[in-house]
């Protein structure tokens, strides 16, 4: 079986964690507390970071790779769209969310507000928290644009890019950083990944000193 | 034909041009000052970052997803590893030269030394270049210790992992900010790399206003 060490609020573990539920693939879910640097875990991974997943034969780090590599190994259900152009949108989208979309926002408000405090690294910059709100409106219009015409955010068929999108929605969901009014398509969308069975184990974490905002795990929200 | 717009210094941009030179595609170079937001431009890619390759029939645009699709549409070469497990050292160690040593070693040098003129942002911090001179020693430390034993950064066969970071030596190497003492596995391999005929277009970058250091285009260095 496999050890699933992460940490409940990163959006990238966030996305390996639906992946793993998806495919139906058992896992131990280990919290680790990366910032503790722990000499065990730095074996496993020098480089210190979540996610790491690990079976006796292997060990897996860095979420894109854990995606692709599941994808391969584990090919139903396929999160991966058929044709290589679609691959190629996908796999765009996915590094606009953990890349552009984390520095942009994710890193701006759920940084900012709950993980230097658990961390221990202090109080919100509060111009970081202003930009992080100016930005996520400009991202959620650019998501819209492509929900237009796509009933997933790749295409027509829920990929990786989903996964992505949703684990950083889920946890600036969290930090009650997403104004849902701003647009029906992104509401919907998210609605629709939200009551996958899946996304069960995301809406039951609970992080003590931050309560879960009343509608966090409402499917109704 | 595949046109390709580029920032000759970014390590993303390079990485591209190295695999569509190993698999012998035919491009057109344009030199795009992303900065400057032009419109055409934007409208190829809403986030306005280069690298962007771009034929009659699409638009390609993050560096990961363009490699993994000149991968799959264009397999020979091939740059990947053949099996499962070997593939998910390679993207972790894509991901690891993309994300980490870029934000940890190549924006603390190469944007602050040479970038940061070039778009108009003034002068190096040397707070930055002083903690970028410190990061790379432990990262070349870490790549001696894969290359103690393997032949290529993933396993024995050259891929994808080497062209990622050999992309962000080279323009290490025209800072000057490489110290090639300090590992001869890691200098070897760089050696290696850059003596193939896909680097020569690398190798003959000149940028106005910053000289090639007398060792950059040497294959002897």
């Amino acid at each position: 079986m496999f050890r699933f060490f992460h940490a409940p609020l990163s959006p990238f573990c966030r996305k390996v964690r639906l992946v793993l539920s998806e495919k139906k693939i058992e896992f131990e879910l280990i919290e680790e507390k990366y910032w503790e640097k722990r000499e065990d875990f730095l074996t496993l991974n020098p480089f210190g970071q979540v996610p790491v997943l690990q079976n006796s034969e292997i060990t897996l780090a860095e979420s894109s790779a854990i995606c692709e590599y599941l994808n391969e190994k584990f090919p139903d259900p396929k999160l991966l769209p058929n044709n290589i152009e679609d691959r190629a949108e996908m796999r765009r989208l996915v590094s606009w969310f953990d890349d552009k979309f984390n520095r942009e926002v994710t890193q701006k408000l759920v940084y900012e507000r709950i993980t230097k405090k658990i961390i221990g690294e202090g109080y919100p910059e509060a111009k970081n928290v202003k930009l992080g709100m100016h930005n996520i409106k400009f991202h959620m219009d650019y998501m819209s644009s492509l929900l237009e015409y796509r009933q997933w955010l790749a295409g027509n068929e829920m990929t990786l890019a989903d996964f992505a999108a949703a684990a950083h929605f889920s946890v600036l969901d969290y930090s009650r950083d997403v104004d849902w009014d701003r647009s029906n398509l992104v509401k919907d969308w998210y609605a629709k990944i939200k009551s996958r069975p899946a996304f069960r184990s995301l809406l039951a974490d609970h992080l003590a000193g931050f309560p879960q905002p009343p509608h966090y795990a409402d499917l109704d929200f």
